[in-house]
């Protein structure tokens, strides 16, 4: 019992508009135990979505269309539908007068345009029997399709409130589908691998993927079957597994993200942050004021990406600079001091390195990082070497920096 | 003469990963004049990618595939083509070699694994003959086919370097396309509409289409054809009449970002810039040190983001934010002073606000945003109301700010 879906239109082909409905669609339909055997992306051409839809009536057992329903001359789905399934295209009632009462409300002409959005292909019924949005269901040669708007924002709203429901009522056969996100930054896909691919023999439900999040691993298991506590035990167990092997590699789970977590520790610990940021750019206190209610600990960032800021925001010495250069452990420990003094916080974070292209030297090339964390009357500055471009450069360090709090805040737990 | 585009993996069609090669191999056909007939997207099924590829066959000139090309027992491509076409799986010297170098090389030994990725269908050839990465080239029944890794930087390598030299030769009859993308900012998509829409007939070649990029607007603008100077000619008069019409709600063209344009105007004007950031929290430095060089005029940023690092940093008067309340047009005024005198900078920005999605009152409900940016002796502070979530809402003040500096200096220029 495997569907498919098609979406159609000639912006989604050419590279002009990038296609998300095709992604929102397999995700939920496979969070339901749903299988897709084919996703296809086409143009507004009325013998390709006819053909399309034809193949799809041989091999699926359900079809979600997107796109195409709209009441302009590029808007060919409808009439393929016809051509393609030999269905005469008639006025329908429902959809006639949903389109009218909206024309009459907003002092609307009941154009030519109007009049096509009431056409349906004979056998249709609409699908939002409440608004005069499109969209249609048809049952063809045993199979049954659904089409629906284009737009992403109607496209979800439909099939979430219409669609799925109707077609979980039609397919009673399938698998419950549970799954979990496991969010690991620090090891490579490899070590983690390596670390983790014994276990997966142990585990009957169970399947597991990979899917790298630049910097972050993200590891998405699934567990299909058909009862519901066996599943979430042996889901449960597996993540448990996990967790002992990778330990703090893993930083969290499902919707949190590194910020997230960082900001819960520093609530719950009543700690108070100030950071100093120099290649990141602002992008620390970017991601930590992400978090909403970050100003519970949030105290104050610093971007001092020039040395006349570093000297006259942070009070960084001179001479230490000219010594040293602005890259370099003694530059970011002062930074890292400094700005803890400043926000009068108890941790301080700061960074100062190179993102490139231009600045490496042979001692400093491109990519050298030095991050310094402050925590009680402790400083400590690690020096990394970053690969990539500037985006990535400075993602890494902004990354590194919230990791290092993560990890220096659990350590405290321990104590 | 259309083509297709064939994505393989069953991580792409149940919603795990987002599928990118499709979109990024479209949009550069597209460009080179080379039209889609249809995108899919399979699972690695055997006998799915099998029925594909034959289908495929059928009806397209040239077919590009992603995916199912590695090591592993789940890639099962080549194995699929060999079904389809009725082709006996050989041993490919080139690939075998290539292999073997670079097992030598890196101490691996030659497994199963590693013979498999040597074996080609009778007749293919290896793309890059120069490294051991997978990749085919194969014709049958006259039309020409690509298999590519599915990893997107190896598929966009392959791609540039070998794929689309190739193809180009092999097509020699397709249509001259010129591009352009119209970036704009405060304007929505129906009032750019509005404004243009009376050009289109007049152009002969062109078509033009809206990619909404929150929270800005681009116009994408392609003229297709066969004499370059005519389609550049078209193009450019366009483009001008555009600009006529639009004015200065054009920032800037093709791969120019808001923070580059504004960067470019700092630069040229010699100007340095300090930033006050409150309810961005960073994301204006962040978008301001995205553009390399940015030294040169980006002198320091403050992250205020609560009362008292307002009051300590950038020495606001309490009794001013007792009195007026953070959000407030006099504290984003002294702000905005403050920090200019303390970056000793020729231009400041700074933003106070409330990003939600806590923090409103009935007088300042969320989305309220204070701007003020100083230049010379004078500040000017705008009060705006932001619609969306908190993501929204940051995004939204940091372009709007940009976009106060851009204004600002164009009129500058012009004084």
């Amino acid at each position: 019992m495997k569907g498919e879906i098609i979406a159609i239109g000639t912006e989604l082909v050419c590279g002009r508009v990038k296609d998300t409905n095709t992604f929102f669609l397999s995700r939920e339909l496979a969070r339901h135990g749903l299988e897709i055997r084919s996703v296809s992306i086409i143009p507004d051409e009325e013998s390709t979505i006819a053909e399309t839809l034809l193949e799809a009536s041989g091999r699926s057992a359900f079809v979600v269309v997107t796109g195409g329903l709209g009441p302009t001359r590029d808007d060919l789905t409808v009439k393929a539908v016809s051509r393609a399934f030999k269905l005469p295209l008639k006025q329908d009632p429902v959809s006639w007068s949903l389109l009218k009462a909206y024309a009459e409300k907003h002092h609307l002409a009941m154009g030519e345009n109007v009049k096509k959005m009431a056409l349906l292909p004979e056998g249709a019924t609409k699908l939002d029997t409440q608004t005069p949005k499109a969209g249609f269901l048809l049952e063809f040669n045993h199979r049954i399709f659904y089409f629906l708007p284009g737009i992403p924002a109607e496209t979800k709203e439909l099939f979430e409130r219409v669609v799925l429901r109707d077609l979980l009522n039609r397919v009673t056969e399938r698998p419950l589908v549970l799954t979990k996100i496991i969010k690991i930054f620090g090891l490579r896909e490899v070590e983690i691998e390596n670390r983790i691919s014994d276990l997966l023999p142990e585990f009957r439900y169970l399947s597991v993927s990979f899917l790298p999040c630049f910097p972050e691993q993200h590891l998405h298991v699934t567990v299909k079957g058909a009862r519901k506590q066996e599943l979430r035990r042996e889901l449960d167990e597996f993540v448990s597994r996990v967790s002992d092997r990778l330990g703090d590699y893993i930083y969290g789970y499902d919707d949190e993200t590194m910020e997230s977590v960082v900001g819960e520790l520093l609530k719950k610990g009543n700690y108070t942050l100030s950071v100093a940021e120099s290649c990141t750019g602002g992008l620390i206190g970017h991601r930590i004021t992400n978090v909403s209610g970050s100003s519970d600990y949030f105290r104050c960032g610093t971007v001092v990406y020039s040395n006349e800021a570093k000297v006259e925001v942070l009070g960084i010495d001179e001479e230490l600079i000219r010594k040293h250069g602005a890259v370099s452990e003694e530059v970011a420990t002062a930074m890292c001091s400094n700005v803890k003094k400043l926000g009068k916080s108890d941790l301080a974070i700061a960074t100062t390195g190179i993102a490139g292209p231009t600045g490496g030297t042979p001692e400093k090339p491109v990519g050298t990082v030095f991050i310094g964390i402050g925590l009680r009357d402790k400083i400590k500055v690690r020096r990394y070497l970053f690969e990539g471009n500037r985006h990535e450069i400075k993602t890494m360090t902004s990354q590194m920096a919230l990791d290092m709090i993560r990890r220096g805040l659990l350590k405290e737990k321990k104590k």
